[in-house]
Protein backbone atom coordinates (compact mmCIF):
# COMPACT_ATOMS: atom_id res chain seq x y z
CA UNK A 1 0.00 0.00 0.00
CA UNK A 2 1.19 3.05 -0.22
CA UNK A 3 1.60 5.84 2.17
CA UNK A 4 -1.16 7.59 0.97
CA UNK A 5 -2.95 4.87 0.96
CA UNK A 6 -2.36 3.88 4.25
CA UNK A 7 -2.90 6.66 5.56
CA UNK A 8 -6.27 7.40 4.29
CA UNK A 9 -7.35 3.93 5.89
CA UNK A 10 -5.17 5.29 9.28
CA UNK A 11 -7.85 8.40 9.56
CA UNK A 12 -10.79 6.05 8.49
CA UNK A 13 -10.90 4.80 11.63
CA UNK A 14 -11.06 8.15 13.59
CA UNK A 15 -14.31 7.49 15.43
CA UNK A 16 -16.52 10.25 15.74
CA UNK A 17 -18.49 11.18 19.31
CA UNK A 18 -21.11 13.46 19.57
CA UNK A 19 -21.85 15.99 22.77
CA UNK A 20 -18.20 15.09 24.17
CA UNK A 21 -16.93 16.51 26.28
CA UNK A 22 -19.84 18.77 26.41
CA UNK A 23 -22.97 19.12 24.20
CA UNK A 24 -22.69 20.46 20.95
CA UNK A 25 -19.20 19.10 20.59
CA UNK A 26 -18.25 16.39 17.58
CA UNK A 27 -15.07 14.93 19.46
CA UNK A 28 -12.89 13.26 17.09
CA UNK A 29 -11.33 10.09 19.08
CA UNK A 30 -8.18 8.91 17.36
CA UNK A 31 -7.91 5.95 20.06
CA UNK A 32 -8.73 3.64 17.02
CA UNK A 33 -6.03 4.89 14.83
CA UNK A 34 -3.53 4.15 17.84
CA UNK A 35 -4.67 0.71 18.46
CA UNK A 36 -3.87 -0.17 15.24
CA UNK A 37 -0.39 -0.79 14.22
CA UNK A 38 -0.20 -0.02 10.51
CA UNK A 39 -3.07 2.86 10.82
CA UNK A 40 -0.13 4.22 13.56
CA UNK A 41 2.64 3.97 12.20
CA UNK A 42 1.24 5.63 8.48
CA UNK A 43 0.33 8.74 10.92
CA UNK A 44 3.21 9.00 12.07
CA UNK A 45 5.25 8.61 8.90
CA UNK A 46 2.99 11.35 7.55
CA UNK A 47 3.69 13.90 10.37
CA UNK A 48 7.32 13.13 9.95
CA UNK A 49 7.39 14.03 6.16
CA UNK A 50 5.72 17.58 7.07
CA UNK A 51 8.87 18.05 9.49
CA UNK A 52 10.89 20.50 7.53
CA UNK A 53 15.06 19.68 7.02
CA UNK A 54 17.14 21.06 10.35
CA UNK A 55 15.16 20.55 12.83
CA UNK A 56 16.52 20.10 16.07
CA UNK A 57 13.96 18.53 18.42
CA UNK A 58 10.10 17.63 18.26
CA UNK A 59 7.62 19.85 21.05
CA UNK A 60 4.88 17.77 21.76
CA UNK A 61 1.71 18.64 24.14
CA UNK A 62 0.56 16.95 26.74
CA UNK A 63 -1.17 14.16 26.59
CA UNK A 64 -2.45 12.99 23.27
CA UNK A 65 0.42 14.96 21.68
CA UNK A 66 2.74 12.80 23.44
CA UNK A 67 1.56 9.13 21.94
CA UNK A 68 1.97 11.07 18.20
CA UNK A 69 5.17 13.58 18.97
CA UNK A 70 7.08 10.98 20.85
CA UNK A 71 6.59 8.18 17.78
CA UNK A 72 7.69 10.93 15.59
CA UNK A 73 10.57 11.61 17.00
CA UNK A 74 11.92 7.90 18.24
CA UNK A 75 10.92 6.83 14.72
CA UNK A 76 12.75 9.43 12.74
CA UNK A 77 15.26 10.77 15.09
CA UNK A 78 14.36 13.49 16.91
CA UNK A 79 14.60 14.27 20.79
CA UNK A 80 11.20 15.20 22.59
CA UNK A 81 10.61 18.57 24.57
CA UNK A 82 7.41 17.23 26.41
CA UNK A 83 5.06 20.61 26.92
CA UNK A 84 2.99 19.61 29.89
CA UNK A 85 -0.11 20.90 32.05
CA UNK A 86 0.96 22.49 35.44
CA UNK A 87 2.40 20.94 38.54
CA UNK A 88 3.63 17.83 36.58
CA UNK A 89 7.69 19.34 36.06
CA UNK A 90 10.44 19.45 38.56
CA UNK A 91 11.97 22.36 37.24
CA UNK A 92 10.13 24.49 35.06
CA UNK A 93 11.63 27.35 32.25
CA UNK A 94 8.44 29.46 31.49
CA UNK A 95 4.31 28.68 32.12
CA UNK A 96 1.54 29.81 29.58
CA UNK A 97 -2.21 30.44 30.51
CA UNK A 98 -4.15 30.45 27.80
CA UNK A 99 -7.87 29.41 26.26
CA UNK A 100 -8.92 26.28 24.29
CA UNK A 101 -12.07 25.13 22.91
CA UNK A 102 -13.49 24.44 26.37
CA UNK A 103 -12.28 26.23 29.28
CA UNK A 104 -8.95 27.51 29.67
CA UNK A 105 -5.45 25.83 30.74
CA UNK A 106 -1.73 26.18 31.55
CA UNK A 107 1.13 24.62 30.19
CA UNK A 108 4.32 24.74 31.71
CA UNK A 109 8.05 23.99 29.66
CA UNK A 110 10.44 21.87 31.24
CA UNK A 111 14.00 23.78 32.70
CA UNK A 112 17.20 22.99 29.90
CA UNK A 113 14.86 20.93 27.49
CA UNK A 114 15.48 23.80 24.86
CA UNK A 115 18.64 25.93 23.50
CA UNK A 116 18.21 29.45 21.91
CA UNK A 117 18.36 29.40 18.44
CA UNK A 118 16.68 25.49 18.66
CA UNK A 119 14.81 24.47 15.67
CA UNK A 120 11.44 23.25 16.76
CA UNK A 121 8.33 21.35 15.38
CA UNK A 122 5.28 21.41 17.63
CA UNK A 123 3.38 18.19 17.21
CA UNK A 124 -0.29 17.62 18.84
CA UNK A 125 -3.57 15.64 17.76
CA UNK A 126 -5.89 18.11 16.74
CA UNK A 127 -5.81 21.47 15.58
CA UNK A 128 -9.06 22.84 16.96
CA UNK A 129 -9.03 26.24 18.08
CA UNK A 130 -5.72 27.22 18.05
CA UNK A 131 -4.84 28.67 21.36
CA UNK A 132 -3.25 25.83 22.51
CA UNK A 133 -0.53 25.36 19.47
CA UNK A 134 -0.59 29.36 19.93
CA UNK A 135 0.56 29.14 24.03
CA UNK A 136 3.02 26.75 23.20
CA UNK A 137 4.76 28.59 20.28
CA UNK A 138 4.79 31.39 22.96
CA UNK A 139 6.58 29.44 25.56
CA UNK A 140 8.91 28.20 23.08
CA UNK A 141 9.81 31.31 21.59
CA UNK A 142 10.21 32.96 24.76
CA UNK A 143 13.00 30.01 25.55
CA UNK A 144 14.49 31.57 22.19
CA UNK A 145 13.71 28.58 20.14
CA UNK A 146 12.85 29.38 16.13
CA UNK A 147 9.10 27.52 15.84
CA UNK A 148 9.34 26.57 12.43
CA UNK A 149 6.22 25.19 12.48
CA UNK A 150 3.48 22.73 13.68
CA UNK A 151 1.88 19.45 12.66
CA UNK A 152 -1.66 18.19 13.29
CA UNK A 153 -3.08 14.84 12.54
CA UNK A 154 -6.74 16.33 12.49
CA UNK A 155 -7.41 20.39 11.55
CA UNK A 156 -10.80 21.28 12.20
CA UNK A 157 -11.75 23.95 9.68
CA UNK A 158 -14.61 25.34 11.11
CA UNK A 159 -13.22 26.31 14.05
CA UNK A 160 -10.50 28.48 12.15
CA UNK A 161 -7.46 27.37 14.40
CA UNK A 162 -4.83 27.79 11.88
CA UNK A 163 -5.21 31.83 11.84
CA UNK A 164 -5.06 31.63 15.82
CA UNK A 165 -2.26 29.54 15.43
CA UNK A 166 0.32 31.90 14.88
CA UNK A 167 2.45 29.57 13.32
CA UNK A 168 2.60 27.05 10.07
CA UNK A 169 0.75 24.11 10.54
CA UNK A 170 0.93 21.08 8.65
CA UNK A 171 -2.42 19.00 9.11
CA UNK A 172 -2.48 15.31 7.50
CA UNK A 173 -6.52 15.94 7.22
CA UNK A 174 -8.99 19.06 7.73
CA UNK A 175 -12.27 17.86 8.73
CA UNK B 1 28.74 2.42 20.80
CA UNK B 2 26.51 -0.54 21.54
CA UNK B 3 23.21 -0.66 23.29
CA UNK B 4 24.34 -1.21 26.82
CA UNK B 5 26.52 1.96 26.52
CA UNK B 6 24.08 3.61 24.81
CA UNK B 7 21.85 3.19 27.66
CA UNK B 8 24.41 3.76 30.47
CA UNK B 9 25.05 7.34 28.69
CA UNK B 10 21.18 8.15 28.09
CA UNK B 11 20.50 6.89 31.69
CA UNK B 12 22.98 9.10 33.12
CA UNK B 13 20.85 11.81 31.93
CA UNK B 14 18.31 11.23 34.72
CA UNK B 15 18.10 14.33 36.50
CA UNK B 16 17.22 13.74 40.37
CA UNK B 17 15.37 16.43 42.07
CA UNK B 18 14.58 16.89 46.22
CA UNK B 19 12.10 17.31 47.58
CA UNK B 20 9.52 16.92 44.11
CA UNK B 21 6.13 16.62 44.16
CA UNK B 22 6.50 16.86 48.13
CA UNK B 23 8.84 17.05 50.83
CA UNK B 24 11.12 13.80 51.36
CA UNK B 25 10.44 12.26 47.72
CA UNK B 26 13.38 12.07 45.23
CA UNK B 27 11.58 12.43 41.91
CA UNK B 28 13.42 11.23 39.07
CA UNK B 29 13.37 14.21 35.99
CA UNK B 30 13.51 11.56 32.59
CA UNK B 31 13.37 15.04 30.65
CA UNK B 32 16.78 15.34 29.64
CA UNK B 33 16.85 11.87 28.49
CA UNK B 34 13.81 12.21 26.31
CA UNK B 35 15.13 15.99 24.76
CA UNK B 36 18.05 13.97 23.31
CA UNK B 37 18.09 11.69 19.99
CA UNK B 38 20.21 9.17 21.22
CA UNK B 39 19.58 9.00 24.67
CA UNK B 40 15.94 8.90 23.73
CA UNK B 41 16.10 5.84 20.88
CA UNK B 42 18.42 3.53 23.04
CA UNK B 43 15.87 3.78 25.97
CA UNK B 44 13.27 2.56 23.27
CA UNK B 45 15.17 0.19 22.22
CA UNK B 46 16.19 -1.51 25.48
CA UNK B 47 12.96 -1.15 26.34
CA UNK B 48 11.40 -2.90 23.09
CA UNK B 49 14.10 -5.53 23.83
CA UNK B 50 12.06 -6.65 26.97
CA UNK B 51 8.91 -7.30 25.28
CA UNK B 52 8.04 -10.79 24.96
CA UNK B 53 7.22 -12.69 21.54
CA UNK B 54 3.83 -12.48 20.36
CA UNK B 55 2.52 -9.69 21.49
CA UNK B 56 0.06 -7.73 20.60
CA UNK B 57 -0.15 -4.20 21.57
CA UNK B 58 1.50 -2.01 24.16
CA UNK B 59 -0.59 0.02 26.62
CA UNK B 60 0.65 3.34 27.81
CA UNK B 61 0.05 4.66 31.17
CA UNK B 62 -0.97 8.71 30.83
CA UNK B 63 1.39 10.58 31.11
CA UNK B 64 4.97 9.82 30.88
CA UNK B 65 3.98 6.81 30.09
CA UNK B 66 2.53 7.61 26.33
CA UNK B 67 6.05 8.79 25.78
CA UNK B 68 8.14 5.91 25.77
CA UNK B 69 4.97 3.62 25.30
CA UNK B 70 4.10 5.06 21.64
CA UNK B 71 7.72 5.52 20.87
CA UNK B 72 8.38 1.64 21.26
CA UNK B 73 4.99 0.79 19.39
CA UNK B 74 5.83 2.54 16.42
CA UNK B 75 9.24 2.00 16.03
CA UNK B 76 9.02 -1.60 16.68
CA UNK B 77 5.50 -2.37 14.89
CA UNK B 78 3.00 -2.36 17.76
CA UNK B 79 -0.50 -0.81 17.87
CA UNK B 80 -0.79 1.31 21.19
CA UNK B 81 -3.43 1.85 23.81
CA UNK B 82 -3.60 4.64 26.15
CA UNK B 83 -4.97 4.21 29.45
CA UNK B 84 -5.91 7.67 30.58
CA UNK B 85 -6.68 9.37 33.48
CA UNK B 86 -10.64 10.37 33.94
CA UNK B 87 -13.16 12.43 31.45
CA UNK B 88 -10.81 12.23 29.42
CA UNK B 89 -11.79 9.24 26.87
CA UNK B 90 -15.51 9.60 25.03
CA UNK B 91 -16.11 5.99 25.25
CA UNK B 92 -14.49 4.06 28.06
CA UNK B 93 -14.64 0.37 29.00
CA UNK B 94 -14.04 0.43 32.57
CA UNK B 95 -12.22 2.32 34.90
CA UNK B 96 -10.08 2.09 38.50
CA UNK B 97 -9.37 3.80 41.30
CA UNK B 98 -6.48 3.31 42.85
CA UNK B 99 -3.69 4.46 45.40
CA UNK B 100 -0.07 5.99 44.23
CA UNK B 101 2.97 7.18 45.62
CA UNK B 102 1.65 10.41 46.67
CA UNK B 103 -2.32 10.57 47.06
CA UNK B 104 -4.85 8.43 44.84
CA UNK B 105 -5.82 8.71 40.84
CA UNK B 106 -7.84 7.19 38.55
CA UNK B 107 -7.40 5.12 34.96
CA UNK B 108 -9.79 4.39 32.31
CA UNK B 109 -9.22 2.14 30.00
CA UNK B 110 -10.72 3.11 26.24
CA UNK B 111 -13.58 1.00 24.67
CA UNK B 112 -12.79 -1.43 22.00
CA UNK B 113 -9.36 -0.55 22.14
CA UNK B 114 -8.06 -4.45 23.62
CA UNK B 115 -9.61 -7.75 22.59
CA UNK B 116 -10.40 -10.42 24.33
CA UNK B 117 -7.47 -12.99 24.31
CA UNK B 118 -5.05 -10.30 23.37
CA UNK B 119 -1.69 -10.14 24.62
CA UNK B 120 -0.30 -6.86 25.77
CA UNK B 121 2.55 -5.06 28.33
CA UNK B 122 1.93 -2.16 30.10
CA UNK B 123 4.63 0.65 29.66
CA UNK B 124 5.67 3.38 31.95
CA UNK B 125 8.06 5.62 32.72
CA UNK B 126 9.22 4.50 36.42
CA UNK B 127 8.01 2.11 38.79
CA UNK B 128 7.55 3.13 42.31
CA UNK B 129 4.81 1.96 44.63
CA UNK B 130 3.74 -0.52 41.78
CA UNK B 131 -0.56 0.69 42.50
CA UNK B 132 -0.23 1.96 39.20
CA UNK B 133 0.85 -0.86 37.35
CA UNK B 134 -1.38 -3.10 39.45
CA UNK B 135 -4.32 -0.76 38.44
CA UNK B 136 -3.42 -0.88 34.83
CA UNK B 137 -3.28 -5.12 34.36
CA UNK B 138 -6.86 -5.29 36.22
CA UNK B 139 -8.34 -2.49 34.04
CA UNK B 140 -6.67 -5.09 31.07
CA UNK B 141 -7.25 -8.01 32.66
CA UNK B 142 -11.20 -7.34 33.20
CA UNK B 143 -11.47 -6.08 29.68
CA UNK B 144 -10.33 -9.96 28.77
CA UNK B 145 -6.31 -9.04 27.97
CA UNK B 146 -3.97 -10.97 28.69
CA UNK B 147 -0.91 -9.14 30.36
CA UNK B 148 2.46 -11.01 29.83
CA UNK B 149 4.11 -8.03 31.47
CA UNK B 150 5.57 -4.88 31.78
CA UNK B 151 8.60 -2.65 31.08
CA UNK B 152 9.51 0.47 32.75
CA UNK B 153 12.39 2.98 32.39
CA UNK B 154 12.85 3.04 36.27
CA UNK B 155 12.50 1.13 39.33
CA UNK B 156 12.54 2.31 42.76
CA UNK B 157 13.77 -0.22 45.07
CA UNK B 158 12.85 0.65 48.19
CA UNK B 159 9.51 1.28 47.47
CA UNK B 160 8.70 -2.27 46.76
CA UNK B 161 6.43 -2.21 44.09
CA UNK B 162 7.47 -5.08 42.07
CA UNK B 163 5.95 -7.40 44.45
CA UNK B 164 2.74 -5.02 44.60
CA UNK B 165 2.58 -4.50 40.77
CA UNK B 166 1.71 -8.54 40.75
CA UNK B 167 2.98 -8.59 37.10
CA UNK B 168 6.44 -9.47 35.95
CA UNK B 169 8.19 -6.22 35.70
CA UNK B 170 11.19 -5.47 33.50
CA UNK B 171 13.18 -2.22 34.34
CA UNK B 172 15.87 -0.77 32.91
CA UNK B 173 17.52 0.42 36.00
CA UNK B 174 17.10 -0.22 39.47
CA UNK B 175 17.71 2.51 41.88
Amino acid sequence: MTLAGALDRALGLVREVIDFPEPGVLFRDLTPVLADRDAFRAVVDALAATVPPDVDAVVALEARGFLFGAALAAVHGYGVVPIRKPGKLPAVADRVTYDLEYGTATFELPADAVRPGQRVVVVDDVLATGGTLAAAAGLLTQAGAEVVGAAVVLEIAALGGRARAGLPVRALRVV
